[in-house]
């Protein structure tokens, strides 16, 4: 074993040069985790690439020697995707950090993985172009595992996810073979989407190295409403009928009460004063290139919502008001992470389900006896379900509140919905799959990993159940 | 022979009822073509089912017989991707012909396939609700063959393809088993995307039987400009140009002269009067709530198209002006196809290539001696070249004309395009398909395609090259 891993690690020493290779337990460590829960899996060695050819050369060695390869990305991950939960090689992609072409005439980037979503996001902005996609985490978190999760945003209720900019995208095979997947052109009907295929498919397909995404032109205005409402099953269904009454806000999020309250408590220079009376809120952005008809849009919302039991609707319109409340928004998680433990389900259901959903949730937690926290992006029927630890046995924790997970994604499938809309399957949701998935279907899954893995050796034990 | 042909053709009776099992000349024939060339490849047999579990029956039935199996729609393909080239069951879908929900309350659809896409669109804005997608063969195709194909259309460029609003599908395996591919849902990140590998593969991984569609809410109003260029190559450049300056139109068209002449010339009641002196026109479309805004942002695209050589812009805002220039750019598929022997080529490129992508087809047709008449969706950059038989010999035809085609796709990859934008690569374009993939992306479409019909019964003979 010993005279193995000398020669894997001299081997690694070779492809990356000994200073991009680690073994050290701190570094290991470093690597080992994600925001997922506690987790804590750190790989046997870390290596830290910087070409496409690099990895190539690794994955070969990885497939020769049949050990697990686990590509690691920003860490911010919430399924356990970058988690070496069998150790083997974790594979940084830190040092692909460069954007490589904003193409202003065809508005298009190309770009390494491991570009921070905000610095993506900026540079574009740059040059006036838009890239939407806007995870909570997307201060740290990198483009390359955006298109490994699937990532979604707030932004996502209007423009999309990550698989609606992904035009092609460069892939290391588990074979150490180097394909492109697609073209870099906005239709595309040339054979299987394997683009697709590779996009959510959180790095146990290929690796990937490069990719183009589609941009948009920026728009130059948007208006933001925080609407408070008593009832947090009249916000949800308010969700709906802001679509219904032909308006495509550009965020429609929802907070019920203890979200809001745990972001208040502990995120600090949060000046939204919040009334106890009010059980949940919307906020909902609207945005375009005219200010007038950014007027009239938040005036036909404010008709909607008027018909539901709500208090005074706060305009944001200066930046500062804005940022102050979507920095409430993006502290829920973070708020709920620094103080308990907890789980994080990502819920999906067609938006008209949602009442139905948080409705069910609560039901669920009295009936387990756990507390949960929910928000998340509501235009997309999108809800997030924190279930704290709190004062909760660790008997408790470890045995009943499965039960009722499990019932909270069998509710969900019930509504038409499915157990993961923007987070992955990961690590931590991956023996829930049957509750989405037929038996043939997932036989289907396992056999398009062979196709690519046949050796098992690309991020095993994640998305198909044990 | 017989014994297997009569113990099939009784099977297939017991399945579906004896008035929908066809083996008569005339009918074969008339399930034998789609709109591609003059291609005629007629089924041995042509069952039309009602449901699911028919359709299971009889896929379990081919691949008991291992005989080829081919899902027939609308008819009106221009890949081939219907055509029995190896003959045996035709199975058509059209009896699968119920939209089946419209949920006003989640903007969705759910429809069987048999459905006619303008049908489909007419029902949702019934109820206020938009279905972007609008190929040209619209008025007869069906949503379920433009899930095979991925279809575009005029709106593409603003509201994108067929792909990006399926949400969930029904899918008959090869093996006769059921599945769906995903949920009803916005946003979905559990497992890899089957709903995404399903649509375009044109039928040769599984049989679509339900479909789940999302829906927009339907735009009040729109514009249309007609825009006469004097030199082609410069209606291409102003394409792009119009991006640049922010502008998002809802159709971007490009018509080179020979096109307009020939749908002027062939087509009944186009009152659209064309100087000889214009060699492209654009036709711009933009949409949207708020006429003030739409002639503003016409506005903007006057003052972009005003940096080219033009002549006098045409605004349509009357439904009838709009409509005879929609039946013009509609109806020049149908003109070359009635006046000659032709070969459509759906070439796709950035956006900003177009350019250098029309003076390279014009440059390759002098070279092979053919007569191109070029139009399509320029805002995506997709270009439908027709290859003119006209005066040219069988020989030329046969022999030369290829060749062209071969480098006219080259060209397109150069220029980070591919060969196929909207139409499928299907029979007509297999073998060029190693101009745009490299071996290993083809190894892995095979594979692929043996993970779901190992037996190599379902629709044989398409997308891969042989």
């Amino acid at each position: 074993m010993i005279n193995t891993n000398t020669l894997l690690l001299q081997n690694l020493q070779q492809i990356v040069g000994h200073e991009f290779v680690f073994y050290d337990t701190d570094t290991l460590l470093q690597y080992g985790h994600d925001e997922t829960e506690d987790y804590s899996f750190p790989p046997n060695f870390l290596v830290k690439p910087r070409t496409t050819q690099e990895i190539a050369a690794i994955v070969k060695l990885a497939n020769e020697y049949a050990i697990p390869l686990v590509p690691i990305g920003g860490q911010t991950g919430l399924s356990g995707g970058a988690l070496a939960i069998h150790g083997g090689i974790g594979l940084s992609m830190e040092r692909l950090n460069k954007i490589l072409h904003v193409d202003e005439n065809n508005l298009q980037v190309t770009t390494e993985p491991a570009v921070i979503t905000q610095v993506l996001r900026d540079a574009v902005a740059e040059k006036g172009l838009f890239y939407p996609v806007d995870p909570s985490s997307m201060g740290s978190c990198f483009i390359g595992g955006n298109i490994a999760e699937n990532s979604g945003g707030a932004r996502a209720v209007k423009y999309g996810v990550t698989k609606d900019y992904v035009l092609n995208l460069e892939v290391v095979l588990p074979t150490g073979e180097i394909i492109w997947t697609g073209a870099n052109t906005l239709k595309n009907s040339t054979g299987y989407n394997l683009t697709q295929l590779m996009v959510g498919s959180e790095g146990t397909l290929g690796i990937v190295t490069k990719i183009v995404l589609k941009l948009l032109p920026l728009n130059k205005y948007n208006m933001l409403l925080l609407v408070p409402f008593y009832k947090a099953e009249e916000a949800c269904e308010a969700v709906s009928a802001i679509f219904r009454a032909g308006i495509v806000p550009s965020a429609l999020e929802f907070m019920e009460r203890d979200a809001i309250d745990w972001a208040v408590k502990y995120i600090e220079g949060i000046s939204i004063v919040i009334q106890p009376e009010h059980q949940a809120h919307l906020l909902i952005e609207v945005d375009g290139n005219y200010p007038e008809i950014l007027m009239l849009e938040a005036e036909k919302i404010l008709e909607v919502v008027e018909q539901f039991s709500i208090d005074e609707v706060l305009f944001a319109d200066t930046e500062e008001q804005k940022n102050a409340i979507w920095k409430m928004r993006r502290g829920v998680a973070e708020a709920v992470k620094a103080n308990s433990i907890y789980k994080e389900e990502d819920t999906v259901v067609p938006r008209y389900e949602l009442p139905k959903l948080l409705k069910g949730i609560k039901k669920i937690g009295a009936k387990y006896g756990f507390q949960s926290v929910c928000y998340g992006h509501a235009g997309d029927g999108n809800l997030h379900v924190n279930i704290i630890k709190g004062t909760l046995s660790d008997t408790a924790w470890q045995n009943e509140v499965p039960k009722g997970i499990k019932e909270i994604f069998e509710l969900t499938v019930a509504l038409k919905g499915t157990i993961s809309g923007e987070h992955g399957i990961g690590y931590v949701q991956k023996n829930y799959l049957p509750i989405a998935m037929q038996p043939k279907q997932i036989d289907v899954l396992r056999n398009i990993k062979k196709v690519f893995d046949p050796k098992n050796i690309l991020n095993p034990g994640k998305i198909l159940p044990d």
